[in-house]
């Protein structure tokens, strides 16, 4: 442990129950800046322990959230949106008075919903959302560079102690991220256009070209760098965590498909039609967005994501070539 | 030029028409390699011709595409696929007597019908189509490497030449690219999957984003982090370039958006029903996809596509850890 942030008082007892791509990113964060005197890392999966005692991401490796979280006085759960419920049930009567409990779900109204009512009274619960991830699952994938420049959105339910928001978003900043506040309600729908059903449609796209006829998936798989593969990026995430995404913010996803369909028969009747000026003025009008998000600092203005090293196919003619 | 590309036997001027990204790739890599005795480039654009002069693309920089391919012994036009007719007219009478004469479209089928037609007997069309590229365009934006280890599929019509088809092919593994060859009418199926649906469908995610009232362009690009941004990239490609691309592929697009949708409505429905086992089922399946793009080389294994060196956003709070 480093001497801690400046500026940041460390949390006595850190616990970090579920212990996957984000969880292990906090721990590691955590423990380079100094957040936490000591860091516990809950997880009912015996192997993801082990991996996590090799790893040597935490003071302390447990399988029993109920205990690890008694003394704690900052409780982060960071497993899929529908397990939250059962989990602040079983940990609720053991917090400490005075403990913060947060999250790290990408759906926030179910997770208010699901994990205020087990909270007894003296608990403050601030929700985060940590807007960033790979496609990698496990304890392995993390590093604690993962929310650097990233946005961690913050939704406290009405009432909350406004000093536990204020020490979750120090917590969050620093870790590197940017922090926002906002409702619920209004993450979930922002997300699900950011977020959730850009992922359903990598699914689906990714899911209709392996179920061709007449292209096989070997041609799939060859001519994937003509856009298709930039989708299977998204379509590798967490399957579990991503279900319980769509099942949790069904409405707003729902909602925000509706309109990715509506805008999407328009494109196929502008292509039906041959109504060329239609499409390229879309065409022009994307762009733009791209543009803001990498002067933003969220995307590389480097061609093609900056993907290099891709390693030589088997019998690549030159595969010397490859840089 | 260099010494000449093992086994490959240089063409004495081989014409480049239009000189964009794709275009201008070419001239390096043909240069790089020694694929040709004397480089022409044909733009028709005159701030083009002033930058691929600048950049010193080629040997003899022209606007007149009619004069330039007399005495070529290789032609590739490398236009918007809806100019190719145009040009090909416009050409035609003048190419010398065993010219072999390539492209580079998106499409096959609609080449093969506007091209074809204008060649005078004695000349070989080799249409070709290298599934390569980035998000970039215009002449500053081609590297010599853009074709290493990429596919690019040839699809001479009946009857063609079997010599021009192996040279072509020859002039394509020089460039390090791999050579497959099928119909034009597979082609164009198997690039709307692989290609043409996923811009079409991100062009409009990006759009659908856009176009939000509740959810402000700020906020899509401050969390674009969560899955958003991977589909601007091919939402930024050039709109002249893709207009054509659905206009003249038009049945195969629709199809292939047709089998989008019906699985994109079975998806909506699982959400709408809470069936978590049919939605975890498809993201678990899609998982392999990207495992055998990554093992065929066409996709970098690092997590992010290796995304680094994201300039930090101003005000953010650490800017000095990113990596």
């Amino acid at each position: 442990m480093s001497a801690g942030k400046p500026g940041f008082t460390p949390f006595k007892r850190l616990v970090i129950i579920g212990v996957g791509l984000i969880g292990s990113s906090i721990a590691r964060a955590a423990r380079k800046h100094g957040l936490a005197e000591e860091i516990v890392a809950v997880d009912r999966d015996a192997d993801v322990r082990a991996r996590v005692t090799a790893l040597g991401l935490a003071d302390r490796v447990t399988g029993d959230a109920s205990k690890a979280v008694v003394e704690a006085d900052h409780v982060i759960l960071c497993v899929p949106v529908m397990a939250n419920g059962a989990l602040a049930a079983a940990i609720g009567p053991h917090l400490a008075k005075g403990a913060i409990v947060s999250d790290v779900g990408s759906v926030k109204g179910s997770v208010v919903r699901d994990v205020a009512p087990h909270l007894p009274k003296g608990i403050a619960f601030v929700p985060a959302h940590p807007v960033a991830g790979t496609e990698h699952s496990g304890p392995e994938a993390g590093f604690a560079e993962l929310f650097v420049n990233r946005w961690s959105i913050l939704t406290p339910p009405e009432g909350t102690d406004e000093a536990a928001t204020a020490r979750i978003r120090a917590f969050w900043e620093a870790m590197g991220a940017n922090v926002e506040i906002m409702t619920p309600e209004h993450h979930d729908l922002v997300l699900a256009i950011t977020s959730h059903v850009p992922h359903l449609i990598a699914y689906n796209i990714v899911g209709t070209a392996a179920d061709m006829e007449k292209v096989t998936q070997s041609e799939v798989i060859k001519f994937s760098a003509g856009g298709f593969r930039d989708f299977t990026r998204i379509a590798a995430s967490d399957p579990t965590m991503w279900r319980d995404v769509f099942l949790t913010n069904k409405d707003a996803v729902l909602e925000m498909l509706g309109r990715f369909n509506e805008d999407l028969l328009a494109l196929q009747r502008m292509i039906r039609w041959g109504d060329g000026d239609g499409l390229h003025e879309l065409f022009t009008r994307t762009r733009t967005i791209r543009r803001g998000i990498i002067a933003s600092g969220q995307e590389t203005p480097a061609p093609d994501f900056g993907r290099r090293s891709i390693p030589p196919a088997p019998g690549n003619v030159e595969p010397e070539k490859i840089r």
